[in-house]
């Protein structure tokens, strides 16, 4: 029998969530829903594996709107979440309005704008993990951006723990490739939409993957080996 | 003052050698002498800093001749070697005879062989460190061979001691840039080769040079970045 797209997600997402521990029994996660096909995917399948007694927790999604892209996540979606089982907070920021004066937007703000709400509300609510929708690829990206452009041996972790709250953000799609959910979500007719403000500066992100293309010959087993390399740092063979 | 490409990578040696405290005082140091281009600009880097005081070290070539290829070290660069006040040894290493029954000849396991004749000549004859060429681009290289291929994330150090003997393998040339050393190479008209056996297998690694250049995009900043990130590793920022 051939594995389908949806078995192999599925199958990283359990990968994952075994591996770093992501979420407890019983706990209260919040999911970030954007509106965007990460998080969409993300969410149904935390969502099935619930209803199928595969996972104990509470969902919940939160979107935050912001005002210069206020249909970011379309009645289609809403209507799925409702499907799914998750019920959906929506909260208004004016992600621009917050901009000092002479600040143009940029991507990177915008979601650190998101995410500060995101844990506001976790916190606020009672949740105790923020889950994010964040991919292999994602992961990959900012790993040669903090190398290239920092000098420094860093990325989005899996999990993330604050020392001073009771919180942690989880990345369930951290294993699963970017190829692998655009297949899955396009299998299932998600409608999910990317982000079209007008602000759009994914423009180094954007030459970033291709270049995280071009050293990978776009190989799957290149990628998860970048990735997994992270997690065996042999120090006697790295200058000091 | 524009600076040239001389004093370019003598700044990038003596910083190594500071950095990574490469040669003691007095020591002896063998010169694997390939009879390449960057053993013979390493080789001329450090002879010229004795030569003006600036390094307290005895420097001896040694080249390792093979059976199939045994003239890799040009009359002219022999000279050359003699010139900087350097003597040269040659040894002569049956590589390929020394191949068992059905196995074919590589680099990988010709640059071994040669390794080991460096390292026993070295201990046998009261050396305490072997200088190899190795650049940037090869630590570059060799990083993403064994990310990518191995999952593990390590390279070719600017150092290696040994836990049982008294020996060091140092690489001087660890900060520099390959286009460095062409450029350097050419502009003191230096009559090195480039290895023409007839094995060549360099596919492997010419395909991950294409791959680094393509990555960083030639830019010698993104590069350095690169290296420099190996030393500063954030293990908070990376998965567990």
């Amino acid at each position: 029998m051939t594995r389908t797209i949806e078995q192999a997600v599925d199958g990283l997402v359990v990968k994952a969530l075994k591996t770093w521990g992501m979420i407890r029994p019983g706990e209260r996660v919040l999911i970030g829903a954007s509106g965007g096909k990460d998080s969409a995917v993300m969410a149904r399948d935390l969502a099935l594996k619930k209803r199928r007694g595969r996972l104990d927790a509470e969902l919940v999604g939160l979107h935050i709107r912001n005002d210069f892209s206020p249909g970011a996540l379309s009645e289609r979606l809403r209507a799925e979440y409702a499907d799914w089982g998750i019920p959906l907070v929506t909260i208004d920021v004016a992600v621009e309005g917050r901009l000092k004066p002479g600040r143009k937007m940029n991507c990177y703000w915008c979601s650190t704008q998101r995410r500060t709400e995101l844990i506001r509300y976790a916190m606020a609510e009672g949740f105790t993990a923020v889950a994010l929708g964040h991919h292999l690829d994602d992961a990959l990206e900012t790993l040669f951006m903090n190398m290239m452009g920092k000098g420094e041996l860093s990325t989005m972790p899996p999990v993330v723990s604050y020392r001073k709250y009771p919180l942690r953000v989880i990345r369930p799609l951290y294993l699963v490739e970017e190829r692998q959910i655009v297949e899955l979500a396009e299998s299932l007719g998600l409608t999910a939409s990317t982000c079209t403000c007008g602000y759009n500066d994914r423009s180094e992100r954007d030459r970033i993957r291709d270049r995280v293309e071009a050293l990978t010959g776009g190989s799957s087993r290149a990628k998860r080996n970048l990735l997994e390399s992270l997690r065996h740092v042999n120090a006697e063979y790295l200058p000091s």
